[in-house]
C-alpha cells in the first residue's frame, strides 16, 4: 500500500508552508487548470462541481426571501461608471477597458463590470416610478473583472465567479433590513452548509465598501491564522439614487428617493472551504457541499462478487439520495484510497471479499480517519446518519480552532507582540479614530476586520490599543487574505 | 371587464406586424428591460426565469450522458485567437477588445470571448497527455459577447448567455457519434420540453462553422415563416488539435491528434418560444418551460371564504409539486386575467363564492382558452392532467403549423414565386455548387437551413432547383433569422 500511495504526489506539508500547501491542493485535486490568459482561472470540474452545489443552495435561501434573478449586461459604459463619486473612485483604477467594437473603435470606452451597483441603478431609474413598484429583490450570477496585480485561484484572481444582489426599497429601516437579512443568510450558509464558523458585523469607513453608507461582514479564520473576508452586505441609503435618480412617488402622493443595498458572495468560498477544512492529504470537504459523498472501492475486484456488491452499495445509496461514485477502474485500491482523500470526498466505503462474506463494509470517514464497520443491508441508514456527523464534526472542530485563535490585547505592546506571534484574531478596543487603523496595519499589517454585532460594545473605561483615548468600539483584527 | 382589459396596454395583432407584436410582447410580458448599454439587454425576472427553467433541464440531460460543468477566462489574447485560420477569420471581425487593465495599456490586446474553442483547446494541449485522459467531455454555461450591428432582444443582440460544449475524443468515429448525440439531445429538448418540432439536418460547406469539419444543425419554424437555427453541434476533426498541438500517447504507443466536438444553445431560445407560440394576448408558455404553471385567481375576494379557499388551493397544488401563484393583489380580476394571459402562465383557475358553494374551480386554458370546471377536492390531478394536455396539445399544434408550411419546389420559378408568396420552408434538390446557394440568396433572401437527416437523399433523376445539374441533396431552404 506504501508502494501505492507515491502514484498521487505528495504534497507539501500544511504547517511548513501553508501557502504552497494550498497550490498544491488546488493543483493535485484538481480545482483548477491551465491557463495562458494571466490572472485568471479555469475551474475544472471538481472546483466547478463545488461552486454549483454552493449556487444551488444559496439560491434556494435567497429565493425563500423572494429574491428574483436577472441578468444585466457585462459592459458599463465610463459615463455611468463614473455617477456616483465614491464607486468610481473605488474601482476605475482596477476594471478593464474596452475600446474596440468590431473593426471600428468604440465613441465610448466601457469597462468590463467590476460589480454593477451602476446598471441595476441605470434600470430601476426607468422601472421604479411608484411605491406599487417597490421593493425590487433582484440577483445575478455571473463574472466580474477586477485587474489584480497578484492573483492566487479563487483568493484573488482578475476574473471571478459571484451573485451579486441588488435592492430597491421604500423605506430606510426596509433597506436596512434587507442588509442585514442577507448577511445573515450569508452567515447560516457558511456555518451551515461549509461548516465554517464566521463572525458577523460591521466594517469601519475606512473599510467600507466604495459608495456604501454601511458594510457588514462575515469573516472566517483560515488554518493559518489569516482572516478571509466571506461575504459583505451593504446598506447604500440613498446616495446612488440621488446620483442616479431613482425616485417614485409614495402613498403619500410625494416623490421620494428609494434605498438601496447589494451584497455578494463569490468563488473565494472555495478558498475558504480548502484553508478552513483541507489537512496533508489534500481536500476534506463538508458532506453538504460534496459533490461526492460517498466513494465505493472494491478489493480485490476480480474475485466473483465484489463488483456486484459494490454495485448494490452503490445503488442503494444513490436510491437513498447520497452522491455516490464506484470506482471500479483499474488502479489499486491504494491509489483510489489516495486520490479520494486527496478529492476530499467525506466517505470511503471498501468492499472486499471478506467483508462480502460478512455481509459488512468498512466506512471510512475523511475528516477523521476512522474506520467503522457497517452491515451491508442497512449501508443507506449508517452512510446518512456518518455524513450528518461528520458535517456537525467538521463545524464544531472548525469553530474550535477558531475559537483557540481569539486573543485579546489591551494595551499596544501586547498587540503587536500578538499580532507577530500568534497567528489569528485579536480583540482589542479602538477609538474610532482612522488614524489608529492605520497605525496598526503599518506596524502589524493587521486591518481591523470587524465590528462584532455581538460584544462590539466597549468594556466600561476601555481605551484604544493605539492611541490611549476612550474607546468607542471593540474591534476583530487580523491579517488577512 | 372590458374597462379592466384596458389596463394591459394592447399589443399589436401577430398577423398585422409580426416584428411589432415581438417587440411589444417582449416588453409587455416584463422579459426584458432598458438598459443603456447598447445592443445589450437586461434579462428581467419574468425572461431569467425561463432562462433558468431551460438551463435546469439541459443540464440534467447534459450531465445524464456524462458532461461535465467547467468555467474558462472570458477573455481570449489574440495570439491564442489567430491560431486556427478559419476560425480567426470567421470571429475576429465581430469581437469586442480589451485594450487596457487597470491604469495600463495591455501588452497584448485581448478578445471577451465569442466562443471558447480556442481556450479549450489551450486547456487540452495541457492537460490531455494519454489515452487515459480521454474523453475529456466539458461544457460551461457563461455569456458571449459579438459586436452585432442590428439587435434584437433574445434573437440578436451583442451580449448573450449560452451553455458551449467543448469535448475531446481517442478517435473520429468517437467523436462523430457525440456531435450527433448532442444535436439530439437539442432536437428531444425542443420538442419534449419547449414543444417546438425541429428539423435535423447538416449544414452545407457554406453555412457551415468556422473551423468545423461537419455542423450538425436543428432548425425550427417561427409562426411569421421565417426559420430559426435552434441549436449546433459541430465536429472539428483534429483541425483544432493540429493547430494548438493536442497529441495524446494511444494504447499501441503511439502519439495521435484528438478529435474534438462543440456544441451550443443559446436564450435566443426564449425568442423562439415567444415567435412560436405566443398569440394576441401575448406569452403563451408551454408548462414544461413556464416559470408559473397555474395562477389562482379570487373573484370577490373581499367576500368570506374566497381567500381562504384560494389559498387552500395554491397549497394543495404546490404540495402536487404544481408551480403555482395565488394573486391576491388589489387589482381586479380583469386586469389579473389579462396579466396572466399577456405573461403566458398555462392555467388560470377562477374561484369565486358560487364556485366554491359548488365545491369546484373555474380552469382556462391559456392555449386555447378554454374552461372547464373541475371539484376542489381534486384540483391537483385535474391540473396536473390539463398541465399534460396542454404540453402535448401546444406541440401538435405547432407541428401542424410547421408541417402546414413546408413546401416543395421543382423548378427555379416555382421555387421563387414560393419564396416571394409563402413564407415557411422550401423543400428543393441542390447540386452542392456554393454558387447556386449564392445565387438563390441573392434573389430570394432564401439560405439553405440543412440538408436533413432524414429524407436528404436525392429523389432518382432529381436536378438541382437552381442550376439543372445533377441534384446531390434535398435542401431545406428558407428566410432566417
Amino acid at each position: 500500500m506504501a508502494g501505492d500511495k507515491k502514484l498521487v504526489e505528495a504534497i507539501t506539508s500544511r504547517d511548513v508552508d501553508f501557502a504552497q500547501w494550498y497550490t498544491d491542493v488546488v493543483k493535485k485535486a484538481e480545482l483548477t487548470g491551465y491557463t495562458s490568459v494571466k490572472g485568471c482561472m479555469v475551474i475544472k470540474p471538481a472546483g466547478y462541481a463545488i461552486w454549483e452545489n454552493i449556487q444551488k443552495e444559496l439560491d434556494r435561501r435567497f429565493k425563500e426571501t423572494g429574491v428574483e434573478n436577472v441578468y444585466l449586461p457585462m459592459f458599463i459604459p465610463e459615463s455611468l461608471l463614473e455617477k456616483e463619486k465614491d464607486h468610481v473612485e473605488g474601482f476605475a483604477p482596477e476594471v478593464a477597458w474596452v475600446t474596440q467594437g468590431g473593426l471600428n473603435p468604440l465613441q465610448e470606452r466601457m469597462c468590463v463590470r467590476p460589480t454593477s451597483e451602476t446598471l441595476f441603478c441605470d434600470l430601476y431609474a426607468k422601472d421604479i416610478q411608484s411605491y406599487r413598484d417597490l421593493p425590487k429583490v433582484y440577483n445575478q450570477w455571473c463574472s466580474v473583472v477586477r485587474w489584480e496585480k497578484t492573483t492566487r485561484p479563487f483568493l484573488r484572481s482578475r476574473e471571478f465567479l459571484w451573485q451579486e444582489g441588488h435592492t430597491a426599497h421604500a423605506t430606510a429601516e426596509e433597506a436596512e433590513e434587507r442588509t442585514k437579512q442577507m448577511l445573515n443568510i450569508y452567515a447560516d450558509f457558511c456555518e451551515e452548509f461549509l461548516a465554517i464558523p464566521v463572525v458577523r458585523g460591521q466594517k469601519t469607513e475606512k473599510e467600507k465598501f466604495a459608495g456604501a453608507e454601511a458594510t457588514y461582514t462575515i469573516e472566517s479564520l483560515m488554518h493559518d491564522g489569516k482572516a478571509l473576508q466571506s461575504g459583505t452586505s451593504h446598506n447604500f441609503g440613498d446616495g446612488f439614487a440621488k446620483a442616479f435618480g431613482i425616485q417614485f412617488t409614495d402613498k403619500d402622493n410625494t416623490l421620494k428617493y428609494v434605498h438601496q443595498t447589494s451584497w455578494g458572495m463569490t468563488t473565494r468560498m472555495i478558498g475558504a472551504i480548502i484553508m478552513v477544512h483541507g489537512d496533508d492529504s489534500g481536500l476534506v470537504l463538508p458532506p453538504k457541499v460534496a459533490p461526492v459523498q460517498a466513494v465505493v472501492i472494491p478489493i480485490q475486484m476480480k474475485k466473483e462478487g465484489v463488483l456486484e456488491a459494490s454495485e448494490k452499495v452503490r445503488a442503494a445509496l444513490a436510491e437513498a439520495g447520497v452522491r455516490v461514485r464506484l470506482d471500479d477502474s483499474d488502479k489499486s485500491p491504494g491509489w483510489k484510497f489516495s486520490e479520494q482523500e486527496m478529492r476530499g470526498f467525506p466517505i470511503r466505503i471498501e468492499l472486499g471479499p471478506r467483508d462480502i462474506a460478512a455481509g459488512q463494509a468498512v466506512l471510512v470517514r475523511r475528516d477523521t480517519g476512522e474506520k467503522t464497520v457497517a452491515p451491508i443491508d442497512a449501508i443507506a441508514d449508517s452512510v446518512k446518519t456518518l455524513l450528518e456527523d461528520i458535517q456537525k464534526n467538521m463545524f464544531e472542530k472548525a469553530k474550535a480552532f477558531r475559537d483557540a485563535h481569539i486573543y485579546e490585547a489591551d494595551d499596544y505592546e501586547s498587540f503587536m507582540k500578538t499580532a507577530e506571534e500568534k497567528p489569528g484574531f485579536i480583540k482589542a478596543h479602538w477609538c474610532g479614530d482612522a488614524a489608529c487603523e492605520e497605525k496598526i496595519k503599518e506596524d502589524t499589517t493587521c486591518t481591523s476586520r470587524c465590528i462584532p454585532f455581538k460584544g462590539g460594545e466597549p468594556k466600561e473605561g476601555a481605551v484604544c490599543v493605539c492611541c490611549g483615548k476612550k474607546a468607542k468600539h471593540l474591534v476583530y483584527w487580523g491579517k488577512a487574505y
